[in-house]
């Protein structure tokens, strides 16, 4: 793509009225604009991080039996009443149509909608286990969205369902999700920094667990033992008798942290409700036992910016990316050509076509952290300057190792 | 993909308490799930519909120059306050934080967004012009919800607004835009059944144009001039005098009409209030021109629906089919080898390997509508028998020529 058909401008200095840091820069760089407090438009460049994201996580999810749908953010009164959650749920925006008084929610969460729908294809145990997942908007009434993407009243989310007939079914696939979750955050580059974390289950289990990443900007503060690769929240840790419940250590360290996915085993918490339920081969008729595994989809996004900047600007990991390459020619149309190559090569890559100074593109290419810089100036003679955006060294090679990178 | 993975079933009979044919067919067939009246959910084969219209419809629309971005369902009253739509329209949905008594709006189109959002990064001509579109819900407080997914509370559409410096360049993309319309019901397979057609174009343009197509059930009336191949909506008949624009005939057929996309020269309507402004080339401040240009992406699923069945069922066109391939077998395993050699070549292929009677696998497959059915059985010998839904004639290939239907 060429950067000056890109109608988004980037910012020198930080935006008013935003206080974190994965705003500022995501909004600097042109990334994402604020509507309101917890609320954000993704323009071009920040959609396609978020497509990303997106992807990343659609082929694990498919790669466990993952069936995809879509459902809605409206939701009838009449659902949330049932699980006690209209009154109860203190996020719930609940309003009412000014033509008929009925009164919807904004769906913060789908297990009022998902398990409907089920009911209507879940009769017999030949029918279980099923998993759907989907991407959608969540709407949380927030008291507080001063946290940019991490906190927001309107955010993207992947939510994943889970529907077994029997507790051990659910346990052996609850083990395989968090496995998932693991490879998830290892593909988008916050696996090193990203713990398995006891966290409470709830009035229905009794933990369940989240994927916390260590950043001092986190709302969260865990225990993190190192021998065993695990945290524990803080919300727990009393009942944990302050010790890793895998070796029984007590040497933890406390972090602060960001939730990027939790995952819970209602079981039969949102199906009794509902009375879904299934006959076992014997007959009897049972309650479904569920799952539910989420992953804020915007939010990470946010996330990965907190773990992965420097004084300049992003740095994004190559596998969410919104280019693989950023190219910058000195002169007008110095890099044409190899521009022309490149999208016939079907690289991915932003060509800064702009005529403004090269101080000016670096400054933007530093701010937006596409992860491969190639610079065509008079100094580099048909050949091409390469930097990665987290180093400092610079080379010069020719086109044909350009894949290298 | 194997049927026998997929958890939705299909019906028999007709859904409860739902009128019109495209959801009832579309909730037989399992591609939606009826929430409430306007709210649909989509199954995975509706959601396998849904984005290959959204995928015809993106190619068309950066062909064009169009930048997708993303924006948000939750906006601020303030901006409706501006255009004074917050109290007079009517299907606004409205609503308050029960923590900050902050007052909301649910977007049932987004002029009051993205014109903040171009605020900031228009400033002089050579910012100009700039298209941008998104598919994005749309939320409208409708009085009658009762066309299935011809008209909805919540709905995906896919919208795009033009910004230009003069109204000799909005004029221009327009008609440019006017033909790309075209195209996509053209690749649709409704382009043989939708007309260009002459509209109101609100307080501040003479006229706009809608995409209608021809349907019993449409709840708009149209008069098509057959010999210039446009229409003209009922609401402006009577200030064209009766007759068509182009030839002046007054020989017009009526016709009941789905609404399928509209185009908006909304000029300064929007611009105005925001003070969204350019400076021209001599330095003087003007007000931005814009265009609008919407096409529903749910309804579409509606419409080609009503447009394109039989008393069998759904009868896809095969540009957004779930899948171009539904391989049916008598007895179980007899058509694997075929389904993994399918697979294998990148076919999109539904296996229906569920262990049930043939007559069931034909029903199903008339109701779900993909355009060619594969069938392997005893009768044909290691060859298969190919149907395309839409004929009745069936035929005895060989694997090698599944390519040529």
């Amino acid at each position: 793509m060429k950067q000056s058909a890109l109608f988004v401008k980037t910012l020198k200095e930080d935006p008013q009225g935003e206080e974190s840091l994965n705003a500022k820069l995501l909004i600097r760089a042109g990334f994402v604009h604020k509507v309101m407090a917890g609320v954000y438009a993704f323009l071009p460049l920040g959609l396609r991080v978020m497509n990303k994201i997106e992807s990343v996580i659609r082929k694990e999810m498919e790669s466990v039996g993952g069936q995809e749908l879509l459902m809605s953010s409206l939701q009838p009164k009449a659902d949330w009443v049932k699980t006690d959650r209209w009154n109860n749920l203190d996020v719930l925006f609940r309003f009412t149509s000014h033509y008929s008084q009925n009164e919807y929610v904004l769906g913060p969460t789908h297990e009022e909608e998902v398990v409907p729908i089920l009911k209507q294809h879940i009769f017999s145990y030949r029918d279980l286990p099923i998993y759907v997942f989907q991407f959608q908007n969540k709407f949380r009434d927030e008291k507080r969205a001063k946290s940019g993407l991490l906190r927001g009243r309107e955010f993207l989310m992947k939510d994943f369902y889970s529907f077994h007939a029997d507790g051990s079914d659910l346990d052996n696939y609850y083990d395989i999700m968090a496995g998932v979750y693991k490879r998830v955050f290892d593909v988008l580059g916050i696996g090193d920094k990203t713990y398995f974390t006891f966290a409470s289950g709830g009035t229905f289990s009794k933990y369940s667990h989240e994927f916390q990443m260590i950043a001092p900007s986190g709302e969260d503060t865990i225990y993190v033992c190192n021998k065993c690769n695990i945290a524990i929240n803080e919300e727990v840790l009393e009942s944990m008798n302050n010790a890793c419940p895998e070796c029984s250590s007590k040497e933890l360290k406390i972090e602060k942290a960001i939730e990027v996915g939790n995952i819970f085993k209602l079981k039969d918490k949102y199906s009794a409700p509902f009375n879904l339920q299934f006959k076992d081969i014997s007959g009897t008729t049972k309650n479904v036992l569920m799952g539910c595994y989420g992953i804020g989809v915007s939010r990470l996004m946010g996330t990965i910016v907190e773990a992965s900047y420097d004084n300049k600007g992003i740095i994004w990991p190559e596998s969410i990316a919104p280019f693989c390459y950023h190219l910058l020619e000195q002169n007008p149309g110095e890099a044409k050509q190899i521009y022309e190559k490149m999208i016939e090569d079907k690289h991915e890559v932003l060509y800064d076509d702009r005529k403004i100074g090269l101080g000016e593109k670096f400054a933007d290419a530093d701010l937006m952290g596409i992860p491969i810089r190639l610079l065509v100036s008079s100094k580099t003679a048909g050949k091409i300057e390469v930097k990665k955006r987290k180093e400092e060294k610079t080379e010069i090679i020719n086109y044909e190792n350009i894949s290298k990178f």
